[in-house]
């Protein structure tokens, strides 16, 4: 099985054996996985480099966990609206291969609309 | 290529030909996580039932994107962190076992604290 | 003094007590909102109907206290940022009376460009 | 009239002109909150020091919208929720100071419940 279906299946499981569903609409569950996304920036909020040296071991497990979090949410999010993630992050990678070309964007964080003013463009 | 290796292979690929590396402190990613996670729940913040069917096709596209953004920069964290997302989820899930067992929240959305003040327990 | 002005004082003695001033930077702090506005969410998450009924009494003081936490950052932010938090929703709700002309979008929660592409506007 | 209940009435109003109050249970404006926080943060993400300086006048303008966009949500839950917010935060500050002590947590940023297992105390 492949590695989001074996996940797929282990979510479903999961909510299966605690009667979740009925709260799994695909709303709730991009709440949930917004909450979790938080958690994890929480523990990032206050460093100065923002590096993985400054976390810690033991901030780094509390990391680890809070990423598993994401992944259980965004999966099962993807379970109920049908959603092939491996085919979307194809997509939506060919797009932002056309919103970032690489020549026009090297080393250049700003977002693709902000490109569309530069004065030498 | 397992899924994941060969989902980090092809954001490393795309951050590399941007030059980008050098803005992917974990905590930028960890922020661009979240801000994609909030993108994803914009398109639910107003509908009433928050089941698909509500959502509509055009959005439904969307919300694939914005569902692919999310798993690109988590893939991009995991990556820098050194995390093996499989190996998370498979911690974590024992985790939640041990936190929510089936038999005491069954039918039930309350956070796992909030089972231990259940005055019958 | 004006309640802003008051919130103001309030908070930056908070911090200047603990000095916490070296990690507010405005980045920090619009992370440290983001993360205190999820915790806030996080208690609506799996509400059926998202009334304030379903969110009972106990769940009511947590809710009061993230809201004053979110708007500690808020205050915190505009200090650092030197902005006027009345002058700025007087300034941005005429922007919204524009983007949102009460005429076209009576009963309807879709964004402003949304409109734009009505077929019979 | 003061500042929060004058903000309350501009919010009320430009609401009711729209008949968008059947769109705004307790829940959804926690999310649409927890979204503004997040296109706030948006501006901030790939700044390397985090200062003011560094966003520019340009983006100042979009944050103090977006700061604005906030405000005027956590105005309106409160609105919903009968939550006095200068009370809240005059309360949560009193709990802050607890849970903060200045003498014990001058110049660190870990959370409260970090202190708690340091070994000297």
């Amino acid at each position: 099985m492949s590695e989001f279906a074996g996940l797929r299946t282990l979510v479903r499981q999961f909510v299966d054996e605690r009667d979740w569903d009925q709260f799994h609409t695909p709303k709730n569950l991009a709440s949930a996985l917004s909450v979790e996304a938080a958690e994890l920036l929480e523990h990032f909020q206050w460093l100065k480099t923002g590096e993985a040296a400054e976390l810690g071991q033991a901030k780094l497990v509390e990391v680890r966990h809070e990423m598993a979090d994401v992944l259980v949410y965004l999966v099962r999010l993807a379970d109920k609206l049908d959603v092939d993630l491996m085919a979307a992050v194809a997509e939506k990678m060919v797009l932002n291969r056309v919103k970032y070309p690489a020549e026009l964007v090297r080393g250049d964080a700003r977002k693709y609309h902000e490109y569309k003013s530069k004065p030498d463009q």
